[in-house]
């Protein structure tokens, strides 16, 4: 339990203060005041008023309603003025006209602290300016057009509807969905610390509640459904803070399917999805993004239930069913979700075949086929023999158990105990974890087996989904990049190839050697002599220029470029043309490395691999740039296609320092020059001597 | 209802005969007799005389036990021999030895039918003798090792568990997901017209048991749990057949994590998994492979509700939300499963916009932002809109309705009120479903829904997978392909490049002009000038001739094969060589093609992208060969990199037809030669102006 204690000094922070701790004025006040207090139960006011009186015992808690009344013998008061003591965190569900006035009255009063549930009204600008006034007073605001906000740690429950109290802290902009979340958590027996409501964020925003979750030593898991991220920037930085407490975010979103709204200016536009940026920048802070409330409450499970283990599982995992059917849709659920089901050591086999029938499968999955029916205690042992064996990292037992007493009522007392056997035997492991799919519901040995921690599950694919969300996060989360800071650099005012090139030159980026000309013969001949044949001719400015005849590659001599230049000037009628040198490893693979700008994160770097078929493949990986030439790696590593850059069917490996490196000198700047919308180069050919531009161009924003 | 009246004949077929209802005795016998009767719940016999009994009121139940008793006022009989009637269906529950004489006194009585619960016993010879002395006799046997026959529109319950009414018909190999299924079905309000534990299949199989459930009027979805297919062609026969006659086979089978369990000794091997072949048959025969017992269960929901228009549905989606954010967490999960979610028309929008208060967005998803809660009304005319808009196939309404009532008793009238308006307004759009995904549980809401056929769903990933499942079956099931009968064609006695271009060059596959001749230069010379230059030399009888040197391309005189030949003879030590003429058309896409056969569906054609990434695109789609030529090219449409072979960024579509016939005449000689384990052409180099084989290997049975 958190509460008083846990303060320090007012318990109120400025509106950029971070701090953990700074919003126990919302969660815990002192005391709290329900302005448009309601005795009608289908009214705001009375589920506000009502929740409010919970917390008696802990705080004042006043209700207005300057037309009278009263809720549970607690009189309504004419207004805020009229408190025997000031109200530190003032609930507000009036309508839109009256909110500024009575913020005002609160401020005069003493308040720190306002929830406005009221929506509508006179729109964002005044929604702004009533945020600006009151943190501007020191105080702080949630909302306004929220539901609210729950401490069941502290007896706060300002809110409508329905929050079980438990261990899981969730911040959301959906008032629905939190109670979705409410309802899937209690059916599991578990329930919510704090609930913040978001609303229009016009103060308290998604990273300060996801920091006052962090820092409540009661909130074990945070959960997270965020639409808008505004400062994605800092939120990565709020993630990995979670992360780096044990208390790892769940994140819920929306957009996965909405095109992106912005037409696609290059590549990079079309491959790097808005989902895949918040994907990466989860996957880099060690915070996972789920789809549906469903599934955030299995992986809430999976992390509350054996906590040390669960929290940081490996993915090998034992399956023991009551069936071979069972056992073996088990085995290829969990393998479909990418975890393994290996197979189990001789000794550990030979320790189960020591315990069980014969005719009894000691592989994996385990096959009790009645071992358990014929006695109870066989799951028990079973699962401890596993777990000691360490041949898995977890154990999923499917099937049957916890049902027996349902067919049996006289084997209640026995099945609770085997339940308890096996929580202990988790405990008395040390290493490893156990889940239950069972196809009971609300049986004693369910119960028992919820209160040790063990997360119990109706259907095995979530079992199977929740492990594997949770193996995900198993990974190291690496070291955040370094913020670039160099003096800011000259901005670019033009996308085509040469400025493009000459920019990315400044970041050590390789290119062949090149010079621009004209379109006149005798200029780009000369330019052809000073580079040396064989060499490319490329006609400038055009959107597709290998479609429009405006490549031609390996001109062997002045004769040759002299041909060349004339058929292209007249099919495309460029004004500017490159001539290159010829760049032919015997082995190379083509990547696209581009940044864009993403609203809410910033700079976004994707590479993928290219060629004529890089649409089809789509086989791209993003993370927020500028990155380290470690992550860049790992970037190139985690492509389908990897294996082409690391030694494919006896061709040598390509130079991947090599190409990391050049994926972080288009990271960086891209990065360093806001005026780009985008920055592409295609391909970046990377072959086992290094890696080298081939084509590159830039999207000036807007 | 189905019963006696159903009956033609005696009721029963013999072993081969698979027709409609041959298996009438052994769900609807006119007597039944429990061999092993108990009067101890802790036993079988107890379970299987309990269940019997309760059809007394429609047959003769006869219990029998050797030591007597009674059960229910009903005495133990001694023996078959001392029953006042010949038993129709016998059930055996007793020690394995004493089944076999206990058939033979059943078949004396006039036993027709045994369902042999028994496990274990002589193994599996004893028990094909015992299968085959049975079905001589003209009757039929269930099991043994099964777990009994359940007809609840025949008030048959020969089994042991719950086994709720309904119109799911199981057929089943574990009995534990049988009861997995029942279960999650009763959760729903759901359950069983029939079903089916196979056990260990000696004489009625996975077919017979589904021919039964076809041509059972009250069976209105099928659902098999498979583990071992058998005869996978006459399978895939009667998952046509059940698809035909409007009840979809919901199929769940395992192996999808195991290794082949063979050395894969071609691209082919690697490429096929035993589960692609089943998802092929199921995709062509018009049946649906799931994953797990909940997936099952929730398809099975959405094709018992709303019967017509969810059986074959569309994929377009409107989803109807309470909140923004669960109508957008749905539209996600939608789309992330291939549905679409698409913009409504204008006029459903302004229909829409007139009936629901201003702010209300009337896009896709609609949100009904508080409106609902308004006015409960707001939730069937909103659905009634939608689905008279035409916009959407299935209307799916997720988040709040159904609970209402929970917080509020006093709207419960109101609500089931909705509930009736929402299903009436599904009946009379005479297009389109409805899908409710809800928080609420178990209330008279969702009684009324389920009452009228709405699926209803707790989560909104199962509404999404199940309506996607559901969609992929709205797919025509093509034609099944008449089988290949001309005489034999004689095998072959090596899978040697030479033997196998032979062997497909009588197919009409199409390869480049070549000559075969020994390691002798001017053999090899001479070979050259008849097929003309330039051409192509490859050694013969190398695994992998071109990481091995063992190929050489665009050769252009005589001098230089000759050096070709002597190096490649240095290098590889080749005893055999071909002189091929080039084949190099401007733009061309190689595709691989093989045929492998399967141990229980036969020979199986692979068609796959080629190159030399063909491992790391893993693009392949398999089907039963032969295959017609239609098949063949919806395959190779099917594949993700089809695109690169109708008209890639500006290249000409490459003959589609001659890829097609090509793809078919390899399945022909593979199908038509089973002493070919495997038969390989990679690649198949398919241009504009036709398909060309440019390698082909063959590898033989064992």
């Amino acid at each position: 339990m958190t509460g008083r204690t846990g303060r320090e000094g007012d318990g109120l922070g400025s509106p950029t203060d971070a701090r953990p701790g700074a919003l126990d004025v919302l969660f815990d006040p002192r005391s709290v005041a329900v302005v448009g207090a309601s005795a009608n139960p289908e009214k705001w006011g009375y589920w506000l008023a009502s929740g409010a009186l919970e917390g008696r015992g802990r705080r004042g808690v006043h209700l207005v309603n300057r037309r009278g009344g009263e809720l549970r013998g607690v009189p309504f008061l004419p207004g805020l003025d009229a408190l025997p003591e000031p109200p530190e965190h003032v609930v507000v569900a009036v309508p839109p006209p009256q909110v500024r006035p009575l913020v005002e009255q609160g401020l005069t009063a003493g308040a720190r602290c306002f929830t406005v549930i009221t929506s509508g009204g006179a729109g964002a600008d005044e929604e702004r300016r009533l945020a600006a006034h009151v943190t501007a007073a020191g105080a702080r605001l949630l909302g306004p057009n929220c539901m609210g906000v729950v401490d069941t740690t502290a007896q706060l429950r300002l809110s409508w509807g329905e929050f079980p109290a438990g261990a899981v802290g969730l911040v959301s902009q959906s008032g629905n969905l939190a109670l979705e979340i409410g309802r899937l958590l209690a059916r599991s027996g578990q329930g919510f610390s704090r609930f913040v409501s978001l609303g229009n964020q016009r103060d308290i925003d998604a990273a300060d509640a996801l920091d006052a979750l962090v820092a409540h030593p009661p909130t074990r898991v945070i959960a997270a459904y965020v639409e808008d991220f505004r400062d994605g920037r800092r939120l990565a930085r709020t993630l990995a803070a979670a992360h780096a407490a044990g208390k790892p975010v769940l994140l819920l979103t929306v957009g996965g399917s909405a095109a992106s709204g912005r037409a696609a200016a290059s590549h990079t536009g079309a491959l790097v999805s808005a989902r895949a940026t918040v994907e990466a920048v989860c996957r880099d802070a060690g915070a996972l993004l789920l789809d549906t409330a469903g599934q955030l409450v299995d992986v809430a499970l999976c992390l509350l239930g054996g906590a040390r283990r669960l929290s940081s599982p490996g993915r090998r995992v034992a399956v023991v069913g009551d069936s071979g059917g069972q056992g073996a849709l088990a085995a290829d659920a969990l393998t479909a979700r990418g975890l393994d089901v290996p197979e189990l050591s001789p000794g550990t086999a030979q320790a189960l075949a020591e315990q069980l029938p014969p005719g009894t499968s000691c592989g994996n999955p385990v096959d009790l086929a009645g071992a358990g029916e014929a006695d109870l205690g066989s799951y028990a042992r079973v699962v401890r023999t596993l777990l000691a064996g360490g041949d898995a990292d977890t154990v999923v037992l499917t099937g049957y158990f916890g049902d027996y007493a349902s067919a049996n009522p006289a084997q209640t007392a026995e099945e609770c105990e085997v339940a308890r056997q096996l929580a202990t035997s988790v405990g008395e492991s040390g290493c490893g974890g156990l889940v239950v799919h069972t196809m009971a519901r609300g049986t004693p040995a369910l119960a028992v087996l919820r209160e040790h921690g063990i997360p119990v599950y109706e259907r095995i694919e979530e079992a199977a989904s929740a492990l594997a969300a949770t193996a995900r996060l198993a990974a190291p989360v690496p070291a955040a990049e370094e913020p670039s800071a160099p003096p800011p650099p000259p901005p670019v005012r033009n996308g085509d190839y040469e400025t493009t090139r000459a920019l990315l030159t400044t970041y050590e980026l390789p290119f062949p050697q090149a010079e621009f000309a004209p379109a006149d013969p005798e200029q780009v001949t000369a330019a052809g002599r000073r580079v040396g044949f064989p060499l490319a001719l490329k006609a400038m400015g055009l959107a597709h220029k290998t479609e429009a005849g405006g490549v031609v590659l390996g001109i062997a001599d002045e004769a040759g470029l002299r041909t060349a230049f004339t058929r292209m000037r007249a099919g495309t009628g460029a004004v500017r043309y490159a001539v290159e040198a010829m760049v032919s490893p015997s082995y190379g693979v083509e990547l696209i490395v581009g940044v864009r700008r993403d609203p809410a994160f910033g700079p976004v770097v994707m590479v993928g691999i290219g060629g004529t078929r890089a649409e089809l493949d789509a086989d791209t990986a993003v993370a927020l740039a500028p990155l380290t030439v470690e992550r860049a790696r790992a970037l190139l590593l985690s492509l389908r296609h990897a294996p082409l850059l690391t030694g494919w069917r006896g061709a040598p490996p390509v130079d991947l320092d090599a190409a990391a490196e050049a994926v972080c000198a288009v990271a960086r700047a891209g990065a360093d020059h806001p005026e780009l919308a985008e920055l592409e180069v295609n391909p970046l050919l990377v072959h086992p001597g290094g890696a080298i531009a081939l084509d590159a161009h830039g999207v000036l924003l807007r």
